[in-house]
């Protein structure tokens, strides 16, 4: 393991998704899963999300339109939460997912709007 | 078909993939596939791209990375000549690409780098 | 909104997935869903559901294949209840499902004979 | 192998993709795939195809859709080619395919709208 | 039904997926769901799983990354249980998500992940 | 960028792809794509194949069933060239794909059938 990259990524994901959510991960991590979370602290938030050129808004915009396109709900509402943690509105929230709508299909669209509700009633 | 839903969307999609791309599909329409051009020209370009709340820079991002996602490689070219028209980088959309690696996994991510060259290569 | 594709499709919707459910989804709507009940309604039932060409049964099979294909398993199970309410019957439901299990593979169809034993059972 | 299955197979896969097609497909069977073709043959048409309770046209529609929902292009066409044979016309392939657009979204219609018109041209 | 084939596939099913499965399948069989149950009885489990040239192990381990990647859960968690009847070990289960965080990306990886530690905690 | 990591990974890359294919990527490596083969590199070669647990012909043997589900035709063909380097045989390439046509479906197989017999082919 890279420990500064490793660092870094924890840094940036206890910004985007919250301490809580991260040390709830983080307590889970068993023999089992201990080297996928390394692997996406490092990759993913060290590396990806510590890039210039693209805002943590722009960054965050992209991954609800991804996320609903690849149909994996757990980490759509995580990354609901993470918007709004990086500032984007509710309002750009439902813009995207208008978007996904018409290029991801309908049925894409109602389940991503069903998914970010429920983060905004909880 | 609504006239002015049309002409609005007609309009938009000029601005975003170019007049001549534009008249070249309009050109080539058939009694077979205008009613999808129309629909096309109507829901997307004159409902959701004429949307407020969102930019058109912003729309072309998360276009980049949905079509990333939904292994669509002949409208993600189309996006990426819009996401120039839209003021998005030749950096920004590396950087839109570099995050599909993680998400959407690497074989998506090299489809999508090679894709988007051949558009700044013509 | 265009309200007289919006009024087609709402007595079209109500017609396929029944009063009851239409009802729920108004009831439901907020601020942050409502343009995309807007959406679905106009164009998909609107625009789509009304076209000529093709009847609401041979558009209920297409969409019983599609959804399986899509992974969609919400909108599925609306469709199978559409389904039976457009006149088709159980027996055709399997034998589009049975269909799914050589091109979309069996975990797809084995997952749709569930969802759809489930509407049936409820 | 299962003869009885593979040689009633064989006569519907005649029947809807065409015998010069199928011809085409033995002759360039290979120790490689022609464990594949006698999967196929069985599998598919033998079982799936010859069995009744859908119409070969239903099937035809059904194939369709799902295709596109799968982006399996070359698939896609030949199917095409059969839901003609089978009796589709090619208004009944346009609403499917623009039935596509809402449920797939915008990028998979297009796709298939240019496949088909490829085979309709040739 | 070719009875010969669906004895040899309920035999390897019961194998894999282990007999308690397997008789709470068959006993849950509906004239809904029979033919499906017999479509996969013979074709996958008697034809593909009893095909020479790759051991149940290796079959295995295509399967939880097959499962992955098509994003069926169900069946996923079913083939965790069949890959250790198959004598594939923890730590090799957990190789094969690892590769899947590359390929299919990380969402994909991290849902598998907890779709694993639920069969082992059970 | 990890300078170890990068070098051990391109070392893998050669061994499996072939150093010609990796000399070919990397003089046609740009200021547009040079991160994306770093990433690959590095996360991919670097780590999960150089990960102990399941050898590079296991690694190979997923990667086929992977790709085919993801739908990633190019990668596709530089991995069979890869798992013949791995000492993986024609044989076992069938056995893989056959058993991704009834996972995956039927159309899936028949299109990696179809590329790996150019790779074979070439």
């Amino acid at each position: 393991m890279n420990d500064d990259l490793y660092k870094a990524g924890l840094e940036v994901r206890r910004e985007v998704l919250g301490s809580s959510y991260v040390d709830a991960s983080l307590a889970a991590a068993t023999d089992f899963s201990r080297d996928l979370q390394e692997y996406v602290t490092q990759y993913c938030w060290g590396d990806i999300w510590n890039r210039e050129g693209l805002s943590h808004r722009d960054r965050s915009l992209i991954n609800l339109a991804m996320l609903t396109a690849l149909n994996r709900g757990h980490e759509f509402k995580a990354h609901v939460r993470g918007a709004l943690n990086n500032g984007v509105t509710r309002g750009e929230i439902k813009e995207v997912l208008m978007q996904t709508a018409f290029y991801c299909g309908g049925p894409a669209a109602l389940e991503s709007f069903r998914l970010a509700a429920e983060v905004f009633d909880s």
